[in-house]
């Protein structure tokens, strides 16, 4: 039996789902949450399909195992792999970031929309796939971007050499007439600065952390407690807690996260 | 009963460590290897002490089970924290690339070395404390050097992103007067003509791939058949084999490998 004040879940390979987990937080305090970052395994953007599957079905199962009445899956290399297999291990609804990403996209009015991303989510076609299903008539052009999660990671969000990265990963799309560009990761928006300066200002950036905080709010309405009052209570689950995801998370949040925990799941 | 025909061990967190595989390859043409590079977790660079063992002693567990005679830790995080835990894993002799590194670096003469490599491997003080160990005179600074295994692992070894990043890495050893810098971690030969480029003729960079078969040969003479005809078979395997993986094999071997496989040891 769902109850309106079980936690929403929150998956991600790392740290960089902490940003679809701040606008969720911004748009429903009142809620309870926990996140699983997989910071042990990560980056899934690199690695094949049945090994993100693996990983992702793995890490759901640990966090349906905390009662959590939704599934935010925060990875886009995981939305883009495994998102029915995920559907089909958890017990409640499963949010992925590549629709709510499409439809941001989509209300821009954009007639050429690029896609950015890791090398798995690229090459998994999920965002391709959903334009061309809800707008066929739009026309789509993606990108693989490497470098930009390390950048990201390193702190370099607005550094020239991030500018110099995003300029050769992103001359084909803006040669090409890119209107509205999706960040198909959730590092990117650490990146805004550089990137907004590389497109220039009449190209929009969508961000899918909004944009899924938007869709939860659409098609779960009657899962979210938005009329509580008070902040509901955030707890953060990294399988592996070097210094550097703490940093990261601490740059991400804005200050050190009140309950943080290192779990191990590849034995579950 | 360790037998000369027995395979050689090669253990890596990803693909870098075939360029120690390939120096030892060069070195004893008629030895079989197996070499394993846990692709489906790397990197083990940015990740805890106690991940990193936990990953390496599972790793080499399922190395010993092909009955290898040695096993070479091809991997600079894992021979910084986990030698130790390694030597008490396996039943046969274990060479890291810490102290082939240090020999090396100190052969050169220099009075004042500098180490690169991962947040892990600085971070561990591995280098550093081995080379007080064996040389107290001489002066040692180290810097980590975060973004260079993605640029190795994107092609662009000879990029000016590349130039730009290492001289940012770079400079403080540089303007510390440093002559002879060890490339603590097996992807950066890979960067060998950028990273020439940034520190200068003068200064030498110590390949700890070539350190490595320069001390199997000195320390375990009996175990290698170099009087053997022939070329010895290579078995690699994977536990995750993206594009990319296979992508950057290619490029370190120089051809496809004959025998490559997918293993799954993470339920071992």
């Amino acid at each position: 039996m769902i109850q309106r004040s079980d936690p929403i879940g929150v998956f991600d390979s790392g740290v960089g789902g902490l940003t679809v987990l701040s606008a969720l937080r911004n748009r429903f305090p009142a809620e309870n949450y926990v996140y699983l970052g997989d910071t042990a395994r990560l980056p899934y953007g690199t690695k094949s399909a049945s090994t993100v599957e693996r990983y992702a079905v793995n890490a759901a199962g640990h966090l349906a195992s905390h009662g959590i009445k939704l599934l935010v899956v925060a990875c886009n290399t995981a939305s883009s792999y495994a998102l029915d297999a995920l559907g089909a291990t958890v017990p409640v609804p499963v949010v992925g970031v590549v629709e709510p990403g499409v439809r941001a996209a989509l209300a821009t009015g954009a007639r050429r929309i690029g896609v950015i991303g890791t090398e798995g989510t690229i090459r998994s076609n999920a965002y391709q796939d959903t334009l061309a299903d809800r707008a066929p008539s739009v026309e789509v052009d993606a990108a693989a971007c490497p470098l930009l999660v390390p950048l990201a990671e390193e702190g370099w969000g607005d550094h020239p050499v991030t500018d110099q990265v995003a300029r050769h990963y992103l001359a084909p799309l803006l040669d090409w007439g890119v209107q509205t560009v999706i960040l198909g990761c959730t590092h990117y928006p650490l990146l805004r600065q550089s990137l907004q300066r590389v497109v220039g200002p009449s190209v929009e950036l969508v961000d899918s952390a909004k944009a899924v905080a938007e869709t939860v709010a659409q098609d779960h309405h009657a899962l979210t407690s938005t009329g509580g009052d008070g902040e509901g209570a955030v707890r953060i689950e990294l399988t592996d807690a070097s210094d550097r995801f703490l940093r990261i998370t601490r740059a991400i949040l804005g200050s050190a996260p009140e309950q943080l925990e290192v779990v191990d799941i590849d034995r579950a």
